[in-house]
């Protein structure tokens, strides 16, 4: 199986690919753009779900769902919203078909034309604020510490797996405050959560700050972002919160009465995640081999396997042992299936990407030992059958060690500095990863270095020290550096 | 609070109306027929969706995601669904959107019209079948077992919140096998599922069954419902799962190489719930004081109130209490908001369902007793501050069967025998409920005694007992009766 897939040195892109098909994570549809997210793949979604859920609602939010559609006025009440988002989306102008008077099949009937158009959700800030308008009135109904769990459609040009596509599945929380104090304390909090995540379950480092104003989001003030970084050098943003003002709640006459009884428009946040982070994580930790997932984030986190063949004698051993391993809470399955060879299942489960296998013959049998083998160092080691519950548990949380530290060493190995443009455009040409250099500052300025490398700044480190220098492209002054990549 | 809600008696469908208002269940929209799910709402929808989700693991199925989009063509490739889904759809017609030439805002961009329309999924056979043909080459890869979490969108004249939705939340299981026994079991698998689900976590029982021929899904051979009554006297259906025979395998010509290596069609089920059983819940076990939740499903099981307001003393004893309930796995919440009066809270957790309060005054204090209050019976008791948390226990599974035997009774008084049409109409008519009657087993006398007394078939039952007669309306022959009702 495992000689299926390109090396990421020979084509990187087409190794990517290779992974999602083979280890059965997504598929291309029918449509266009929009993916068919398949078991493997949707069961670390669901984990990454459930995970980012709990720790929304332990931080005070609850969940709720507003619909699918917005009518198409609501998209223009932002100014700035509107050139980011009612673009390139999907418009429903009808809600009825016909047969087909002139032949087979059906037709759009044209008497069932809407009288406004239905925007198909790019995100919901202006459906969110046009209903928020009836929930708040006082100060009393503040916070409001909402989140959805939601598919939404942008018509991508290009598209890819999980990093990019039509359709995709999110959260998006959107809260409403009495104070700037507050709300932004909210964006900073959800900044944090979404980093906490990434690098305790995923083990994928990132790096913190504020995006540029030419990157924020369309009708944010302040967008704060999480950039992590990929094997093959570039940079992929991979969680935003926004500190939104009062834009929406002017854009939709939000006001609320303040305990001095007066009456102000609503502070805003929103913030998301999406099906993006199952690419991150298998460009993060993948091998040439298969799959590799954090054991936080395994749906199976353990697989037996019986050498050569299952029988009685080995599938009461196995029984025996994930008992154990269940009584600690690993989840752990045995392939028993007699069709296929134990070299044909080790292969298969490598390329899944499960973190440790445990195999066991009729010699282990006697001498009442098991081989556990981790998919991150490929490491084999032959256990007692008593203490095998201890071992592999401890065996999951070094992998999810490893994983993380390995990523960070990739991290810190392809993290440069230069001072000048030539160098700064060789390196990120040549060596990739993560460039700080000084910055005027300035649009035109970030503009122009993406013009001439493609290299865009991540973020802007919210409690960078100060080292000034000089712009490496206008030579004005610098208070300190800022980290530029080549990005997804 | 609760005096704002309509009685039953005065006005059922209001009464209804109101209690998804006042306990923030949903809320209308800006878009037709689509409504918002409040965090009330969909904290209930989340522990459905958990416990079913659980029970299909539980029996081998896995997630999946399919695309919302369904190019149009699809839709026409299966006669019979075709009829039954394409004709009330959401129709994207354009990927685009430009600013306005004539004046402010956005217009749909002419030249951005897509070259094949996409349907908003109203359920997604089809374009699952078109992926399941790239799946499924032999026996091998059978059975397939794959459920997806989504939304859909059907384009409903009439609507109301959870019972009848333009966008509504759903499970859509999709499986193939190898054979039609195969198949045929699984549909009876989730049907039996379903009915489980409904009455031992919703409480609410159900009659099982198969539909009619001219109630059954749109290109399916069977369909199984399971069916409740409402407190109006009105029959729900609650849940449907279908086999489907090899009309999709034939539709996408999905065949497989059998063990003896013949081609052979797939056999299929489909099948599905959703939050209309929301719907299903408020309606069988609220009363006119409020919601009623099943403490097994209820977000919030346990609430305590401090009377008359919270000081140091009583917060210890209320962190004491806490403690030892959540340690038995049940879900608490301290209601310390200086701001309201006991009475107010009381009130508005009652309409808010909310299965025990647990009230807590200074001398409860000093006496070392709490007062549990039920919300189902209304009953109060003063316990002893140790044992609260089996006390509380125990109540939360007396609750849950009490409105198990409350709703059962309620169905059995309102469970009715006719042997004419005369008495038929008037117990449809007067007394409502389900009324068993001697059916001819043709879809023309079920459809003219529809057209006289709007009752309908809702489920033949799968294993009557013999038990001959004559029909109702034409006198000719009959096995066994089948519950009529007016329904939903």
């Amino acid at each position: 199986m495992a000689k299926e897939i390109t090396s990421r040195e020979e084509d990187y892109s087409q190794w990517y690919l290779d992974i999602v098909k083979k280890a059965g994570l997504a598929d291309n549809s029918a449509v266009r753009g929009c993916m068919v997210i398949k078991p493997n793949g949707y069961a670390i979604w669901e984990n990454m779900r459930d995970q980012l859920d709990s720790m929304f609602k332990e931080t005070g939010h609850v969940n709720a769902y507003f619909p699918l559609f917005i009518p198409k006025s609501f998209l223009s009440k932002e100014a700035e919203h509107v050139e980011g988002f009612a673009k390139e989306c999907a418009v429903v102008t009808h809600h009825r078909l016909m047969n087909n008077p002139d032949g087979p099949g059906v037709v759009v009937d044209p008497s069932a034309k809407l009288e406004e158009e239905l925007i198909v959700r790019p995100t919901s800030e202006t459906i969110i604020w046009n209903t928020y308008k009836d929930w708040i009135k006082s100060y009393r109904d503040l916070p409001l510490l909402i989140n959805q769990w939601a598919n939404v459609v942008r018509w991508e040009l290009r598209t890819r797996p999980f990093l990019r596509t039509t359709e995709f599945l999110w959260q998006e929380g959107h809260t409403a405050h009495v104070t700037q104090q507050e709300a932004m304390a909210e964006a900073l909090l959800i900044h944090d959560l979404y980093a906490t995540f990434c690098e305790e379950y995923m083990a994928m480092p990132v790096l913190k700050g504020a995006k540029t104003a030419n990157e924020r989001f369309a009708g944010a003030v302040e967008t704060y972002s999480i950039e992590a970084l990929m094997q093959d050098g570039k940079a992929l943003q991979a969680g935003t919160s926004h500190f939104l003002g009062q834009n929406f709640a002017k854009a939709f006459d939000v006001k609320f009465l303040s305990e001095e009884n007066k009456e102000e428009y609503v502070w805003a946040t929103s913030w998301g995640v999406s099906t993006r982070l199952v690419g991150g994580l298998i460009m993060t930790h993948s091998d040439d081999a298969g799959l590799v997932i954090p054991p936080k984030l395994a749906p199976t986190q353990v697989m037996i396997v019986p050498i050569p063949k299952p029988n009685t004698e080995i599938d009461e051993v196995v029984q025996e042992i994930m008992k154990g391993l269940k009584a600690k809470g690993i989840s752990v399955k045995y392939d028993n299936d007699m069709k296929k060879r134990p070299g044909f299942k080790f292969a298969e489960h490598e390329m899944r990407g499960i973190p440790v296998r445990i195999g066991i013959g009729m010699r282990d049998l006697a001498n009442g030992v098991v081989e556990v083998a981790r998919r991150d160092t490929k490491e084999k080691s032959s256990v007692p059958r008593e203490g095998v519950a201890e071992y592999v548990e401890q065996v999951l949380v070094d992998i999810q060690n490893n994983l993380f530290q390995r990523a960070l060493d990739f991290r810190t190995e392809h993290t440069s500095y230069a001072d000048d443009m030539e160098t700064f455009a060789d390196l990120i040409e040549n060596k990739g990863g993560f460039v700080y250099a000084h910055w005027d500052g300035t649009t035109e300025t970030e503009l122009a270095i993406k013009e001439k490398t493609k290299a865009t700044i991540r973020c802007i480190p919210i409690d960078a020290e100060e080292d000034p220098g000089k712009c490496i492209l206008t030579g004005k002054p610098s208070r300190f550096r800022v980290p530029f990549a080549k990005a997804y």
